[in-house]
């Protein structure tokens, strides 16, 4: 029952594969491109192009970089190199980024451990990852896998695979969400948040 | 603080130029392109080179057609040349006719009367709309611009440029939408709902 022309159905179905594009959002966006004339739809479709082209797996922390090019992390001297974090996504390194909060090494392992899904620890190519620590003067391993049942799982594995390999290993910590109440959270992040309390630290620049 | 690969930049900025696509989501596509291979990515970006290079406006009806073939609606013989239905967009044209209730001829304003906007008669490109009733069957004229001040004004403006052009001319039906109830309407559409009442239709097939 589709009238559309051709060009623009294949667009609607090529639309309709992302991630949160339903019918409705696709046929918003593909009347966007066409009502807005074909500057917008050429710089997406180039866009998308230079992206198959122009980016690749580092090969060393396997987080994406522009091909050709060292990567941003493993090339930067300016970040410490003594501290690997180990993430799930390279999505998660960006958002680890966007924290400001780090500045050691990454590694991104591009899944996690799943019997049901048949991922095995030969699939997350840990190889390479043994072989950079001990290439690299790591000193600690922060493991920033998600608290899943299969984050937890794959944290388990790596810190008793990586724990004689390196000096420390850490989890990164559960607890509640900043601006998150007691009602939102369910009883074992509270609980874990509990277990997980730190002395206050009063603040230096108050007393002084 | 942007840490991403420039093409990866690239892509987030043009994503996020599209309509319903915030910094979130266009990051959820981007990294669901990436780690699912080049293939997706080059569908979509070809599938959107083929908008632009694959689509123009028809030059009677202005609905969007496949370039170089004849429209899907003025060459189609199956419909009816004396109905004309006029819409704001090209989109609305595809959801009248999910609708599978019209089977007549179509017109694309591309726009809506709107002096704040500037838009006035001129924009919208009427002279073609009056040759087409010259030249075409057309008995009946529907003027299908959404219920809002600027395509109330619309159709107005058209009502009278167009009731000496053609047999009739009429409005689409104001009124409740199907499966709201009163308290999601406001005063003015149910005041419209019951200007607009017809006769109760008793189901022949019932009586039968």
């Amino acid at each position: 029952m589709d009238h559309y022309p051709l060009p623009m159905q294949r667009c609607l179905e090529a639309l309709g594969k992302l991630p949160g594009l339903g019918r409705k959002s696709s046929q918003r966006i593909l009347f966007h491109l066409l009502d807005n004339g074909p500057r917008a739809t050429r710089e997406l479709s180039e866009a998308l192009g230079g992206l198959v082209e122009g980016v690749e797996l580092c090969s060393s922390c396997r987080v994406y970089k522009t091909t050709g090019e060292p990567c941003g992390f493993c090339a930067d001297p300016a970040r410490d190199p003594k501290t690997m974090c180990i993430v799930e996504t390279v999505g998660d390194v960006f958002l680890i980024e966007a924290t400001g909060e780090y500045r050691g090494m990454y590694h991104a392992l591009h899944g996690l451990l799943s019997p049901l899904k048949g991922i095995k620890p030969e699939s997350l190519g840990l190889d390479l990852l043994k072989r950079r620590l001990e290439q690299e003067p790591v000193e600690e391993v922060i493991l920033a896998t998600p608290p899943t049942a299969e984050g937890e799982a794959t944290a388990s594995f790596l810190a008793s695979l990586l724990s004689s390999r390196t000096g420390r290993v850490s989890r990164i910590a559960y607890g509640l969400p900043v601006g998150s109440g007691f009602q939102y959270v369910d009883a074992q992040t509270l609980s874990r948040s509990l277990q997980g309390r730190k002395e206050y630290l009063w603040d230096d620049r108050a007393k002084a």
